[in-house]
C-alpha cells in the first residue's frame, strides 16, 4: 500500500468485472461522483423508458395505458424486483409513496400488531425524518406512543415488554456503520417486539437477507443505490406471516380489495397490496423500474466486494495523502460493518466539500462536521478514488476551501 | 336545435377562442377523447420538460439540481400556480403526495383544530377513497372518529355540534353534480365545523373561489383537468388563518422548519410548507408543472362557458339521436350545477362504453350503470361532440355493444 501508484490503482479497474456497468449511466465527463448515496445518476435506460412512458404509453393510449401497459400493478412489479435485491420472499415488497409515508404505515401497523405496547425504540442519531414520523404518529395518538431514543450500544437494554417496535436504519446515514440485522432482529423478537428496518442506504449496495434474518417490517428509498431518480417512490416490506393481521391507516383505494368496485366500505386487499394508498406517480415509477432493473443485473456479492475495496482504498489513501490536515475517520475502519460510504470529520467540513465540488469531486456534508463520500460500485472506479484523494490533498495544501463563497450554506439533500 | 347540422356545430369550433389550445396537446389522430376527467392527455410541453429534467437537470447536475433547478421548492411553486386556478391566496396551496394521503393529513388536522368533536360528515356517494381514508384514520384513533354518511339533501341536517369537518367532493365523480361551495361552507361554519373540499373534478375545469367561499381545507388531483400525467402528485389547500395552529401527523422532513439541520426534534415549518412530508417525486412533479402551466394560460371563464356549451350540446344530441335506446341522464340538466362531464345511465353501460372505445370514442364506465363522458374544453371540439353522439347512435342501432368480449371486466380508473 505505502508505495501504491495511480497505475496500480487503475489496473484494478481493468480487472473489475463490474466495470462495464459504468457505461450504462449518463455521467458528465470529468466528474467524480461520490454522492450516489444521496442521489444516484441517470441510467441510460431510464431516458428511453421515461420518454416512452410519456409519448407512447400516456400519449397514445391515454387512460387505456393503465391496463395495456401494466401501470395498474407497476408498484407491485417493481416491488417484487426490489424484493429480490433485499432477500424478501415473493409478495413481501411493494413500492408506494415516500419512505416517510411508508414508515408511518408500518409504525401504525406495528402498534396494532402489538396491542398494549406503546414504545418505539430507535437510535438518537437515526435519520431525522424517521424520528419525526414517530413523533407525528405519537401526536395523533395523544400520548399513546413513546419514542425511546438510545445510543447504538444501548439498543438491547432498551428492549422490554413495553416495546412494540425496534426501528433502526440498517446503514447509518452519517457514518455508514452497518447494524447486525440478524442479531438485533432476534433481540427485538426476544422482547416480543417487531423489528422495523430502514434500508435507505442498504438496498442495492449490499446483499440483504430480510427473510433469513426474520425481519418483520422494512422501508427503503429508491433514489440512492437503486438510481430511481430524484424523489423516486419508496418501498416497503412486510413479512408474509404478518400480512394477514396487519392493518395500516392510509387506507386509500389502491389498497382496497376491489378498488374499481367503488364500494363505500374499505376492505383491505390480500397481501402486500393493502399497503398501497393512492394513485401512484407513473412517470417516477417508470424511472425507478429502470434503475432497479439495472441494479438487478449486477451480482450483489461482487458489488459488495468492490464497495469494501473502494472504501478501504479511500481510507488508506486519505490517511497517506492527507495525514496532517485534521481529518478523523467517522466511518468504521472494518469493512464488514461499513456501508458503501466513507465519512470524515473536519471542523471545516462544509467549505472543504464545496471546494471539492468546484473541482468536480462531488461528496456532501452532514451537520455538524461530516464530509460524506459514497462509493457506488456500478460506476465509481478505483482510479476515481485516487483522483478524489489527490484533489482533497490539493484543496487542503492550498487552503482552497478558505474562501467566503464556500461558507454560504445552501440546502442539500 | 332540432335542425342542427354537423356544419353548424363545426362552425362553433371556428369561432372558439380556446380552439388553439388543442394543438398544445399530443392527441392521437382520429381519437375522440372524452376521459380527461380520469386522465388528461399529454401537453406537448410536458415531453420536453420531462426529458430536460431527466437528461439535463438530473443527468448533468445530479445532486446539485435540488438547488440549481429549484427541485427543493418545486412543490411550493407548483402549489402556488394551482392556487391561482382555484381562488386561493398566495401561500395556501402546496403539491404533495397523493389525494388520499393529503386527505389523511387534513382530516387529522381538522380533528385537532376542533377538539371535542369527533364526527366527519360526508356523502354516501362520495368518491370511495375519500371515505376509506376517514375509515383508516378512525381505525387508528380507535373509535374517536365517526363517519356520518348522508345523501346530498341531508348534509345540512347532519351538521351539529359534534362535527369537526364537512368533507365533500365539489363535483360528484359519477354524476358531475356541482355542490354550492359557498352555501355549504357557511353551513359547516354555522355548526362550528370546518369545510374540507375535494376538488378532483373541479380544478382546471371551472373557476373556483376557495378564499371567497371561506373554505377551510381542500385537496385535489393533478391528473384530470390539470393534465399532470398518470398518478400526478396531488395538492392541498389550508386557509392561511388556520395554518399557524394546524398540525398534521405525516411529519416528514420536507415539512420541517429546517430539514437540512438534521434536528432530531420535529418542528413544523411555517405556513403551508408543514403539509409536505417526504422527498417529492421530481419527474412526476415536472410533468404536473407543465400541465398546470398550460391550464394557467387559459381564461377559466371561457373554459367554463365552453364546458357548459359542450355538455349542453351532448345532452341535447343524445336525446335527439339516441332517444329510443334506454338512456337516462344521470347528470344535472342545468348547466350551472353540472361539472365538465355528462353521465348517462344504461343497464348495458359497460359493453356500450367498450364498443365506443373500439370506435375511437373514449369515455368510461362507473358502477353500476354509469357511462361517463368528460368534456375538457382545452382539446374537445364541438365537432367531437357531434361525432361521439353519431357513434353512440350507431353502436345502439347495430347493437354493436352486444359482443361477449365487451362484457369482460377490466380495471379502469
Amino acid at each position: 500500500m505505502s508505495g501504491l501508484t495511480r497505475d496500480e490503482v487503475a489496473a484494478r479497474d481493468a480487472d473489475d468485472p463490474l466495470a462495464p456497468f459504468r457505461d450504462r449511466f449518463l455521467l458528465p465527463d470529468g466528474l467524480i461522483y461520490l454522492d450516489g448515496n444521496s442521489l444516484g445518476p441517470v441510467p441510460k435506460a431510464t431516458v428511453a423508458a421515461v420518454a416512452r412512458t410519456v409519448e407512447v404509453e400516456w400519449g397514445r393510449d391515454l387512460i387505456a395505458a393503465w391496463n395495456k401497459h401494466g401501470w395498474i400493478d407497476l408498484q407491485l412489479r417493481v416491488g417484487e424486483a426490489i424484493g429480490r435485491l433485499i432477500g424478501a420472499q415473493p409478495g413481501e415488497v411493494v413500492v408506494a409513496d415516500s419512505t416517510s409515508v411508508n414508515l408511518f404505515k408500518l409504525l401504525a401497523a406495528a402498534l396494532r400488531l402489538r396491542p398494549g405496547r406503546r414504545a418505539v425504540v430507535s437510535e438518537r442519531g437515526n435519520f431525522p425524518t424517521d424520528l419525526y414520523i414517530v413523533q407525528g404518529l405519537g401526536g395523533l395518538l395523544g400520548g399513546r406512543l413513546e419514542l425511546r431514543l438510545v445510543e447504538a450500544d444501548g439498543i438491547e437494554a432498551a428492549l422490554d415488554g413495553g416495546v412494540a417496535a425496534l426501528m433502526l436504519t440498517h446503514v447509518d446515514y452519517r457514518t455508514g456503520r452497518v447494524h447486525d440485522m440478524a442479531r438485533l432482529t432476534e433481540a427485538a423478537h426476544a422482547a416480543g417486539a417487531l423489528a422495523l428496518w430502514d434500508l435507505a442506504h442498504s438496498a442495492g449496495a449490499l446483499p440483504l437477507d430480510l427473510a433469513g434474518c426474520g425481519a418483520d417490517l422494512a422501508v427503503g428509498c429508491g433514489y440512492k443505490y437503486l438510481n430511481g431518480g430524484p424523489g423516486a417512490p419508496a418501498f416497503l416490506y412486510v413479512a408474509e406471516r404478518l400480512q394477514g393481521e396487519a392493518r395500516q391507516p392510509l387506507a386509500g383505494w389502491f389498497g382496497h380489495a376491489r378498488p374499481f368496485a367503488f364500494d363505500p366500505e374499505y376492505r383491505p386487499a390480500a397481501g402486500i397490496t393493502r399497503f398501497q394508498c393512492g394513485t401512484p406517480p407513473v412517470l417516477s415509477l417508470r424511472a425507478l423500474e429502470a434503475g432497479v432493473g439495472l441494479a438487478a443485473e449486477a451480482d450483489l456479492r461482487l458489488v459488495r466486494a468492490k464497495s469494501v475495496a473502494l472504501t478501504d482504498l479511500f481510507i488508506r489513501l486519505v490517511e497517506r495523502e492527507c495525514g496532517g490536515h485534521g481529518f478523523a475517520l467517522a466511518s468504521p475502519r472494518e469493512g464488514a460493518v461499513r456501508g458503501s460510504q466513507v465519512s470524515l470529520r473536519h471542523p471545516e467540513g462544509y467549505p472543504i466539500v464545496q471546494a471539492l465540488i468546484r473541482r468536480g469531486v462531488v461528496g456532501d456534508f452532514r451537520s455538524p462536521d461530516i464530509l460524506r463520500f459514497g462509493f457506488a460500485p456500478l460506476y465509481v472506479r478505483y482510479g476515481d478514488v485516487w483522483d478524489a484523494v489527490a484533489t482533497l490533498r490539493e484543496v487542503m495544501e492550498t487552503r482552497a476551501w478558505d474562501r467566503p463563497e464556500f461558507k454560504v450554506w445552501a440546502a442539500v439533500t
